[in-house]
């Protein structure tokens, strides 16, 4: 029997109170890398908070970018990276993925959530924003552009990676990244944090040739 | 045992091979998701494309972004969003990710991927955009900003959620779409799929308060 389909026009996403709406626009884009970010004030005070909204901008240079909304919990973060320039981005597996969810709490500025959820801030030889040590895959970050997006007022922040580090057992040979190995949670929604299972990965596609499996 | 940890600088990412560094970069951003892009050009001829960068721009309205590198296979379906509007975003799942991937292959623009692939292009009222008929959660969107990143070269698509359409057993009474329950696909790198497992829903996070788990 075929499923039951529930179509929505946008006047019925509209009509949706604000919280299903959130919830549910946020799990419609599919699966989502979830990282937290961190940083530090000029005047050396560090901040961490987690983020959803990545998105891969390039490899050479290697470029990412992440989705700010400005009015939000999120400002402390922006606040760092706009006047420092560094942050770090930290990949999320399961001993620490409720530390993670509670860096959204709206804490005081003058708290650090390294603090606040019991997390250490780790510093690498030479860049200014904190690393999380208990996070297997860490990314320094050096902010290159922001870009306002006019539609709705959020930002686009972009950042080179500076340096990376994870274990080396998770790298392939061909450059890829084990992370289901690496044990790095995904995220969907507002709030709910997934494992995964490696699936297939597929041969580079050409017009006719069938696919191989890359084992 | 301490896992052992592989440092990367700036400069030795920039000294791998090519296609080393593509797939570890593409890796190092975390899970993402994967959608089919159905678009028609004006002249009628239907294009399908795999795309990974996909961003939540918003709820209210409801925005989600993509990526595009304007001198790749991509490009077909740029040129149809910008001189028609309309696309659709249709997740995978496991009956469909071969084809999925096959469709990132450089064929002509002469031929529809659609039926290259083997997947079958579904009209609604109203709706230039062809839907994937197999993809279980399907979206509708109108272009509503191209951003040219400066950095670059590549293109920021972001489109407005006009319909969607999905399983009503997937729907939560707050709103969250169990991504998970719907078969939906996570990827990672450059071309590896991953099925997903839901740890935890946590609650809406409070300085002084511990999470709750959303059962």
């Amino acid at each position: 029997m075929a499923e039951k389909i529930k179509n929505y026009s946008l006047e019925e996403i509209l009509s949706m109170d604000k919280r299903f709406r959130a919830s549910f626009i946020n799990s419609l884009g599919g699966f989502k890398s979830v990282v937290l970010i961190g940083t530090q004030s000029k005047e050396g005070l560090t901040n961490l908070a987690v983020f959803n909204s990545i998105v891969h901008i390039g490899s050479t240079p290697p470029l990412i970018g992440f989705i700010v909304r400005p009015d939000s919990v999120e400002r402390h973060t922006l606040d760092n990276i706009l006047s420092t320039k560094y942050y770090t981005l930290n990949h999320l597996h399961q001993a620490i993925v409720e530390q993670a969810h509670q860096t959204s709490a709206r804490y005081d500025r003058s708290i650090s959530e390294f603090d606040a959820v019991g997390l250490t801030p780790a510093y690498k030889t030479g860049f200014f924003a904190p690393f999380v040590k208990e996070a297997k895959i860490q990314l320094g970050m050096e902010l290159k552009e922001k870009i306002e997006l006019e539609i709705n007022g959020t930002i686009l922040i972009i950042g080179e990676i500076k340096q990376a580090s994870l274990p080396s057992k998770v790298i392939q040979n061909d450059g890829f990244v084990n992370l289901a190995a690496a044990g790095t949670i995904a995220s969907s929604g507002l709030d709910s944090y997934h494992l995964t299972e490696q699936l297939k990965r597929f041969s580079y596609a050409k017009p006719d040739s069938p696919l191989n499996e890359i084992k």
